[in-house]
């Protein structure tokens, strides 16, 4: 009995804290093992994010004419490099800073010291920040001084895109952005960055006017065909490969949900393609592959804000409905003399504003709840107001500042390779361009 | 001794559930962690094998001349676009659906509810459907109607794949699929994918005929050269990275075995490289890009079937038989005046068979089993009979249906860019096509 | 009394060993999901890096005249071939074999049974193996015999790279490399892998001479200029995006530090392409895209060895760094009669010996510690030593042996594609090149 009593105690004394002690440090490693897990799933979304920028180069390179290739190549290079930089600086603390108003987030500007996980989040988050930024730079393509689109640029990076998400996404830290606090559903960013994009390049394409001879004065239209279909297409499949990072790496940690995000973006960028061919089909006309391309890309756009919240026949009808207006809406700027060199206004302004109302009706397959619906068209309309506000503005005072946006005539027409960087995409297969060898030279 | 007693009695009331709840906790935890990190590991593989459709898009466009390139990249873009809905559709029903009688799945139908992880597998399953699809296009390039072209791309997708996919790898649900009952190994799909698409390609050359020029009457055999070979090497690189995913995400789960199985597939591709180098140097020829490039897909879908059962020295010697045979074979089926114009039949037919008894020959470096490897060969035997002759049937029948898979000798020697889709890849640079704006007009 | 001692026997008997059997499997089930999401990210690294073959083959194909693309990109992917092979068959021992001398690694040669987590590793070394050797192709293009070019590569792979490798990060087993003993940082391999490759680089131009009509006799400089800056662009993307994997997955295992690593790599990346940018708008110059990327690339080498010990305002300062320096140096060994097709020596070798030197001034936010620095000198200055001397004896020796490292004056002007591959990159582009069909037919 005694013997007893002390196995007892020594078991209580030993055995029990040992376990106690045991826990934790399970409880602990599972705990770091989770952070693991979500830290390789964010990294690896933000670097199939950051390869957006590629694919926007290379539909964007590839729908312009080769004399202006180079200059739209190094627009989105430097897209990538300037959104890194400027949103470190000051977009990351305006979206995701300390936001008690609602409407703008006001710490962690330029941040050096981060908790850990925050350093995933800036990642991840910077990639969103370039994307929305390089949306624009196809769209004013052939025209537009590069040092202006640059600066403008830096704007967008630094100011029109996290000042609006901080109404949508704000804060990572302390207080709630406005729209965000109504219920604004937009899970990877149809407004935040596809519409916000788009808008900014509508108000780009405004102030700027069409390139010379795409409209002819007795309302002729004249198509100026891309040089490179081949590099349009590769930028379309590198951006849908992307995509699925931008989406699924949404959810910024790793769980079994992303396979059916991951899915619905598959799918209504499938049903948006093949919307657009059947279209063609019945109205007997050819099935274009930019138009393809930009169908999917549509569907892409669509299915951003829902795809975490809907089912696959959701998603499929979601993507459907933005391949049709992308069968149907350039052709009705184009009329309205809206000169958009890759239909950026189309695919990441109206398909984002679709999917962001898409995403309300379709809302976890619930009966139509108007009262979502009506947040999401909130969301919809303060986005355009602010995008395409600011932007307008700012390309104004650019035009004013640097005397004038868009490069002379004469530039025009001899190319923006030669005459901003004084190179040839393709030296070797561009005979018609003249230049002079010494001017390059000085120029080097 | 009473505070004893109640001492052990409130620390065995207390402390037991306590840690009883704690660990239930503890395991729910890791058991939700292991799905978070297999569903990241699955739609990761999934996401890269998508890529593939852009790496088979720039082999083969590259590999055509410049007058058909639109045409090449506007087939694989449909595949996937028709990979995605026709195997969500009915494909995946047909393939993982319950499966009874071991030869056909029967529910699992447009799957809009599924268990959370299943979402996961629909979409790395779907990217695999998708590439068995895309492999016949190359092959059939230069002279098969788009429209003829997408319908039989519906029927690899949604009939022929799936139905032997259910064989060797269904079901996911209840029932066994009849050649995965005998044992037969096929890992990541040299047979299931590879296999099926290049019987798939065999029978649709076969079908359409070589094209025109291809062939002399009196037996000449005239090369026609592709239009871009670094297209041609970037779609290599490309399919190589791809499948890493295709193979190592085959465990569909996260596990340490990952990085054997990524090891052979990369060496069996250097092997194979390597091996058509050395082969190319005795005989004094050059080595050629594209057989080079050729080799090395030949490598890596030699290895696929056995990648998770070897050690590196027989990947290597899988790769390096694949590279030889890779070397050979397209002569000789020139020699049969089979126009294969991306050597598909060779590099993922036969190279696919020879992978599938490789895998049974040098599994887990037993000796010789000849049981195992009689399995293999039926499987082999069986692929053929239902892709080739299934693929055949449909060929014939959208001939006899389309009036015609093969478009018209003037149309084929304009170019199918033009006249199947009205554009051209390059405007500026091809100016010995000639064509009329106004009919462009009005097919746009 | 009897009951309650009883009791507690029982509860002490099954409960307590139930406990701890289901603690044991916990614990080993938490082991086993560490290996499992480490092996995850170091095989998704692997992946990442093997893309850098791309990158490199599309900035190398780029930058060369048409007529010497598919020569150039034949390298780039028996590099990958050879890279793969022998670093299996030898380089892997050598480095991480067992090395007590802390001068080689002498144990692992073709390694075909390896515990299972070493398979991931020798995985992921094995493409960090392609890169250094893939450097010294584009440096060296336009005049070097192709199988000249594969022996050198392979020496590189197997001698030069995983020598000093053993040195700097050896051994995996036993043993210790000297330079890692005393303490040297490079975490991701800016002087290991990069500098290597720089100095390889550097002594294959001395040893071949600069191309035919780069220098003129009295001093004058003419530029040889790329045949295609889109491949350029592209490249570049993909090496940056590659580059994620290159520096985040060398942690070697998952944690939430790689989110500051990806940071780091990124802004140094932009900072260096920005600082480029204000670097030719200062000076008046026009903004060259093939020195922005190259700029940006110089960033990625020079964060690389400190990209895990820094805080985010010192990798803009070592990229801003880097990116002055790929502003300046090449125009000074163009000078000097260097001929660096891609400008390899400056971004790769000067700027991956200033990364390695960053890494110790920067170390940790700390305050200068000049033994650091000294310890990083002495690497930079002996991976100078080992790499730029031992490729120096290889080039000259295979000139000796093969009769001619360099093709003949009159290979070099019609150009590599067709004299060494009987091949043209754009058979229908490339019209001012003539050639035997004959002889073509003959050598295929």
């Amino acid at each position: 009995m005694k013997i007893n009593k002390v196995f007892w105690l020594l078991l209580g004394l030993i055995s029990l804290p040992a376990y106690a002690a045991e826990q934790a440090d399970v409880i602990k490693n599972i705990q770091e093992i989770r952070v693991s897990i979500d830290s390789v799933w964010v990294v690896m979304g933000g670097i199939l994010v950051f390869f957006m920028q590629a694919g926007f180069a290379l539909v964007e390179s590839g729908s312009v004419r080769s004399k202006n290739t180079v200059n739209v190549l190094m627009k989105n290079y430097m897209d990538a490099c300037l959104g890194g930089l400027v949103f470190w600086l000051v977009g990351f603390g305006l979206m995701f800073g300390v936001n008690h108003s609602g409407w703008l987030g006001m710490s962690h500007f330029a941040p050096d010291q981060l908790a850990s996980w925050d350093w995933n989040l800036l990642f991840f988050q910077m990639m969103f920040a370039a994307t929305a930024t390089t949306i624009a730079s196809g769209a004013m393509a052939e025209r537009i001084h590069f040092v202006a689109y640059v600066v403008s640029a830096a704007f967008v990076s630094g100011l029109i895109y996290p000042v609006f998400g901080s109404w949508a996404w704000g804060s990572l830290f302390e207080g709630e952005g406005w729209l965000k606090a109504m219920g604004f559903i937009d899970f990877a960013g149809s407004t935040v960055v596809h519409s916000m994009g788009g808008w900014v390049a509508l108000a780009g394409i405004i102030v700027l006017g069409p390139r010379l001879g795409r409209f002819g004065r007795h309302g002729q239209i004249h198509a100026l065909p891309g040089h490179s279909l081949p590099l349009v297409a590769l930028g379309g499949f590198i951006l849908w490969l992307a995509w699925f990072g931008f989406n699924a790496a949404s959810t910024v940690n790793a769980d079994v949900s992303i396979g059916r995000i991951a899915l619905n973006t598959h799918l209504a960028a499938c049903a948006a393609a093949v919307t657009y061919m059947l279209y063609a089909l019945v109205r007997r006309k050819a099935i274009l592959i930019k138009t393809t391309i930009n169908a999917s890309l549509g569907g892409l756009v669509g299915i951003t804000a829902g795809c975490a919240t809907m089912n696959p026949v959701y998603a499929i009808l979601t993507g459907s409905i933005a391949g049709l207006m992308v069968s149907v809406l350039p052709r009705m700027l184009e009329k309205c003399r809206v000169d958009d060199v890759v239909d950026a206004v189309t695919v990441h302004g109206f398909c984002g504003a679709w999917g962001t109302i898409a995403a309300g009706i379709f809302f976890e397959s619930n009966m139509f709840n108007s009262s979502i619906v009506a947040v999401q068209a909130i969301g919809v309309a303060a986005g355009f107001a602010w995008g395409f506000g600011v932007a307008f503005i700012v390309f104004k005072v650019l035009h004013l500042i640097l005397g004038g946006l868009r490069v002379s005539a004469q530039h025009e027409q001899r190319g923006l390779d030669y005459t901003e960087h004084a190179e040839l995409s393709y030296p070797e297969f561009q005979r018609d361009i003249t230049f002079d060898t010494d001017e390059i030279n000085k120029r080097h």
